[in-house]
């Protein structure tokens, strides 16, 4: 159970001061104020005060997505939700969505009976049942990562895939690659979609030579790599970027039993910029997706869309973060593997 | 100059409640003193309280759109910006701006010496000088329709054209229309190359023959569709999508004057929603973009962008109006034209 002393400690300032924070106190920077409260969230610290005034309620949906520990993806983006939702005195539930509650009730029904204003929606599959009832809900909802068409009740929010993929292939490009792969995560999901269209329309507007033998998909799961690795490298990919972090990874395990050394023999590239990729060797260059950042984007969305202004994406800016897991293209005269 | 009884008057309110609410007294309902701020904002009146407070200063820029009268494009723009900042406690200056200005100081400069926070620019070309300056920019800044790649200080807001010209190739062929044609806007703008993919993925996803002399390039100016209008009905068209509100009324007082008749011999469908759209007979269908919403969520991207959250597209849905300028398509046995 964490206490007051707790969030002090954590600042370095005294309890009383943590105290005035919590209970808006005059005498009391905003910015301090702000901080202690974005602290206690963090910490998992709910006060009375904010029990009593969050009578607005939101809840967020979790499904096939990790998110208790700060390694998970969905971490953050908890974290950030709930930091601008708190702010703005809003309550919010964290709900695991499977597809038996989803067939068990039907998505309004279950928004109305719980006295939710706004859902915001973590890791559903196109296959989900309450997919199909975003085209007509009337409630104010947002989707990372998914997209409906038409209903201005819902809005996507997400990372933009077509300036992460592009930036990464222009680094490449400036290394001397110009075999890259694309390993690319599941089917059924539409950000694999927006990444395969962004390595494609990039290559394309990089003048490089798009070659079918150099895509593959398999699962966003680190087991995933080893099926594509070796067959993406023999046929003559010098960088790979992957669908995420942990294919990423994947692929940085799988050369190292294969004696293929990263960077030297292969540039590898990932998405998301997980905790992992700063401790694995060597570090993988990645495309950063701010998660805290997403989860506050998803929170401003809603917030439009409760007050009527139908915003139907809201794209977050990705940034190339380069470790030591892309390196200059050497010409690769034998590789143990051909 | 707008008094306080003019706006008591306006809502039918007391004077003393309007003071109420400019004053962010106590005993008004916080619905209602939004009413009344909004509604000052509207009529021009800016209270002794609004000025005290508004040390946090915005800067819209408007170049090549006229925003002064109702009918204006920019009109609602400029109104959902100011409604929805003065809400937030900002001020804001709206700044004529000339490629002259421009040319005479750097944009970062400006801004700073203005000790403007933040920036909304309508209506920039991409050749204007400080387009080239936002690709660096340490300012907060909003494009409407421009898209400036990997600086996380700037923002692109506008309506999704795609999902606009899709709903409105949907319409025509609900109405048995195949042969669809575009009258695309300046070719300069990046809202006209959007127009102009969207029209082409759209057509090819509805399985529509695309033709390369149904599809036109003129200026969002009325006058500009006489040039192109009898060209595309003669080719064949039985439907032309129109750039912009401005171009589809063109379009109709030029098939008036040709004795073809909207919309039995064509149907003509614009983008905007201009209140010319409904005073033209036949009314215009055309793609709704709110422009107070689009106000709004420059207002909300800015910011987001001056709390650091790098937001790199936050765009409005698009809704089809439909009015009388669309029809089922008849065969046309005799246009008078071929």
């Amino acid at each position: 159970m964490v206490t007051i002393k707790d969030i002090a400690d954590k600042l370095g300032i005294a309890p009383s001061t943590v105290s005035k924070g919590l209970n808006d106190a005059s005498d009391i920077s905003p910015d301090l104020k702000q901080l202690v409260i974005d602290t206690s969230i963090e910490m998992g610290y709910v006060s009375k005060k904010m029990k009593r005034e969050s009578k607005k309620r939101l809840c967020l949906f979790i499904e096939n997505m990790l998110y208790k520990e700060e390694k998970d993806f969905g971490f953050d983006l908890v974290l950030g939700f709930k930091q601008a939702a708190y702010r703005n005195n809003w309550h919010v539930d964290i709900v695991e969505l499977t597809p038996e509650l989803q067939k068990l009730e039907p998505y309004d029904r279950y928004m109305t009976k719980h006295n939710y204003h706004g859902g915001f929606h973590l890791g559903l599959a196109l296959k989900d049942p309450w997919m199909k009832q975003f085209e007509t809900t009337t409630i104010p909802t947002v989707l990372l990562d998914n997209y409906i068409r038409k209903n201005p009740n819902v809005c996507y929010i997400g990372t933009d895939s077509y300036e992460g993929i592009d930036v990464a292939i222009e680094h490449l490009e400036e290394l001397g690659h110009t075999r890259i792969a694309l390993l690319n995560g599941s089917k059924d999901s539409m950000i694999t979609t927006n990444r395969y269209e962004a390595y494609y329309m990039s290559m394309q507007n990089h003048e490089l030579p798009l070659q079918e033998n150099l895509i593959a998909h398999g699962h966003y799961v680190e087991e995933s790599a080893k099926y594509h690795c070796s067959t993406l490298i023999e046929n003559g990919a010098t960088a790979i970027i992957c669908g995420n972090d942990l294919l990423a990874v994947g692929v940085i395990k799988e050369c190292k039993r294969l004696h293929i050394r990263v960077p030297e023999d292969i540039s590898v590239i990932g998405f998301d910029n997980l905790p992992i990729a700063e401790q694995i060797t060597p570090g993988l260059t990645t495309i950063n997706q701010d998660r805290i950042d997403l989860g506050k984007n998803a929170y401003a969305a809603l917030f439009w869309l409760i007050a009527k202004v139908p915003i139907s994406r809201s794209l977050l800016r990705p940034s190339l973060i380069v470790r030591g897991s892309t390196g200059k293209c050497i010409y690769r005269a034998n590789t143990g593997l051909s």
